[in-house]
């Protein structure tokens, strides 16, 4: 295949101490990152110095479940709510895109639309909606449902919800406010349009109270795995983050989703794929392992056994066993499961059930020097595994500044990322088009 | 009566262009400050230089109305979304009260505890909600619904749901997250509490996401007038801003409110009372009186008589009408209504169509010198008719920076305004106390 000539797409992932679940026990992670502007305020700005894409941030409308007694050894309890902590970054950075998580299961459409319109005219343009549709079932309970949202449900929920945002996002044209002074019209009454959406989920009528954004339509942003994920990240999404961690499986992810765009009459270059990606850095191979383990050895069991139990089901019962012996004898999940995968890892590879745990806990690592970060990265990016990635940082605040100072330079060296942002809106930096206005523009699909 | 020992308390209101209806046409007013966030920070900035206390930003989920006609002659049909605004705001201020808008009638109280626990986390203490029950009946088109939530309703669901919202902020005792590195242990789950709320309108289980607010709860914000709505504020309010243009009236709702305070149960010192006032500042009173009428000239007749069909109600037609004449024989309103008071204003003064309108658009006015306006600040503080003034600018920048310069000087000269910010949080300025936890203090009360 020829060399590319586009450049990586690179997010980064905001997580309180660090995407390492036990990351904020570890003496360089900072502890109360969650409650400390300052140190998201740092992160930004060393992506923003870093040139990197977007900043980018998960989301649950509650906790991540009730098992306390594991999630009390997390920092994943109490966060920044997503809109709000951007708006605030939005104010103190000027390059970076800001992608803020939404579900469409527990949330209003014209809320969405606006907030994130808002959030566009903030930052002039650098506004992203990850769309997601809630994996976690305790957010049924908090708005006043018994069960989650079934999950085709919530797919086909999601696309109406994506289809009445989008259309309130087209209120306005670009050039409907006019404020002329002399004749004292501020808005030219022909270039506003009311949606009157009415369906199976949404009756919205609109108009937005928000002008158009800078970007026409803030960035939609998805990470669809399953076949309802994929069909609507095809049919929505510009960014999709990915979650393979090896090459050919994350080929054929690749392949199969630009294939759905195009299929939906979508350029295939306009939709980029993000694999999540885990960086243990350091200046030695050996110390770079030596620092992965650190993390991995502060684990602590009870969180193990309940990552395994949210894998395996809770109907497997691991109290009582020993946890360097095997897993005990475990009927196996419906065919192509997790479950299933994860059973054929343990006996595969004859492991422990700690090390199991450990396996499940420490994600998709790259763990080298920069230059073998660089090197795998190009190798990704080259084999059209991806266009990017969205880079979860181990630990922070020193993670991110070691990647920006070791390893974007590589990069750039190699021509594999940017000397300096292409644009001023996150829409031109990922080389994304600016969507028309359904109402106003001649060719421009809704 | 004796002197007070206490202070005024003083918000800024936040619109576009500024207050008057008509600001953006005149040449001291920013035209297109509704998408400018540096316009929102200049306001912000020069209000701490003021040492006031808060700004405040009014809200409707949708357009003012749908007379286009009349809207288009304002710049109030698009402006940032609330949250996001305040939230960016409270990235480049440090010491002002942030007091954010949003509707009990469209909201779902986990969505509302969350993001206000957030920004007061990223304000470091600062931040307040407004709350309103909607008035502006569009609104329900945009969420479903053929028409408006009826009065009543909208009180009873709006009282259920602050109780849930405070019920949230109370999920994390103070000290709930210990982060103990050596032990793993993040957070003590003993200082964890489950609300497990059910009730008529909302069944919210809770714990929220998010750590308990620095200041225990963000600041409670209200507006009522109605019945409904002074029940409501003198039960959960801490800031009341009231309407009042006259001081014995204004006199009447302060003891009405202190004294509902106090049936509740409350300190009614710990209830702030703030008439909206809307101050046209000049060297002289001629040159102010003339500033006035400048901007009242620029309001064009078809947002005039819109203004009178929005009060008088829609069955008036005014079209056809001299503007110049009297108002044409019109029936009376209810008994006490808002009608039929403009109704006896426009015949007890003999005001002609256009004259009423004009008196309507002009709000509050207070118009003089700086010294007029300190004057009548003190009289109406002395008086017990407010315990402050929520100012509404007449126009953006240029009237907030005279107010700051010229007005407050005077007031700290008088000893009725604070010389430095007294604490760090919106509480400690406006002497309230921080609320004790419901679950975990003895004596606090839900």
């Amino acid at each position: 295949m020829p060399r590319r000539t586009d450049q990586l797409k690179l997010g980064a992932f905001l997580a309180n101490s660090g995407h390492h679940v036990a990351a904020w026990r570890h003496p360089l992670a900072q502890a109360d990152a969650s409650q400390d502007f300052e140190h998201f305020k740092h992160i930004a700005e060393t992506a923003e110095r870093g040139k990197l894409d977007a900043l980018f941030i998960a989301d649950v409308v509650g906790l991540w479940g009730h098992h306390y007694d594991a999630l009390s050894r997390t920092a994943r309890a109490e966060h920044f709510e997503p809109l709000t902590l951007m708006a605030a970054l939005a104010a103190v950075t000027e390059h970076i895109g800001l992608i803020a998580t939404a579900t469409t299961t527990y949330n209003e459409p014209y809320h969405i639309a606006r907030k994130f319109a808002s959030l566009d005219h903030l930052s002039k343009g650098r506004a992203a909606w990850n769309v997601v549709t809630s994996v976690v079932s305790d957010e049924a309970w908090n708005f006043g449902r018994e069960q989650h949202v079934e999950h085709g449900d919530r797919y086909q929920r999601a696309e109406e919800f994506v289809e009445v945002v989008k259309g309130l996002w087209d209120s306005w044209d670009d050039d409907a406010f006019v404020r002329d002074k002399d004749s004292g019209v501020y808005f030219d009454v022909q270039r506003l349009h009311t949606l009157n959406h009415r369906g199976e989920h949404f009756s919205v009528r609109g108009p937005l109270n928000v002008a158009r954004a800078p970007q026409g339509h803030p960035v939609l942003v998805q990470a669809g795995a399953s076949e309802a994920g994929r069909t609507l990240a095809a049919r929505i999404a510009e960014v999709i983050f990915a979650s393979s961690s090896e090459v050919p499986a994350a080929q054929a992810f690749y392949r199969d989703i630009k294939q759905r765009a195009a299929a939906f009459g979508r350029d295939p270059d306009t939709v980029k794929i993000l694999p999540g990606v885990t960086p243990f850095i350091a200046d030695t191979r050996e110390q770079a392992q030596a620092l992965f383990e650190e993390f991995q050895a502060l684990i602590d069991p009870v969180l193990g056994l309940r990552l395994l139990a949210d894998t395996l089901g809770d109907d497997i019962d691991l109290s009582g066993h020993d946890l360097d012996g095997p897993l005990p004898p475990t009927p196996a999940g419906q065919r192509g499961s997790r479950r299933d995968k994860v059973l054929e890892l343990a006996r595969s590879e004859n492991l422990s059930i700690r090390q199991l745990y450990l396996r499940l806990a420490g994600g998709n690592p790259v763990i080298g020097t920069a230059e073998d970060v660089a090197d795998t990265f190009e190798a990704w990016f080259e084999a059209r595994a991806c266009d990017g990635f969205n880079v979860f940082f181990p630990y922070f605040p020193g993670a991110i500044d070691t990647f920006v100072d070791q390893v974007i330079p590589l990069l750039q060296q190699r021509g594999l990322f940017r000397l300096n942002y292409e644009g001023q809106t996150l829409r031109e930096n990922l080389g994304l088009p600016r969507p028309g206005n359904r109402f106003s523009d001649v060719g421009a699909r809704p």
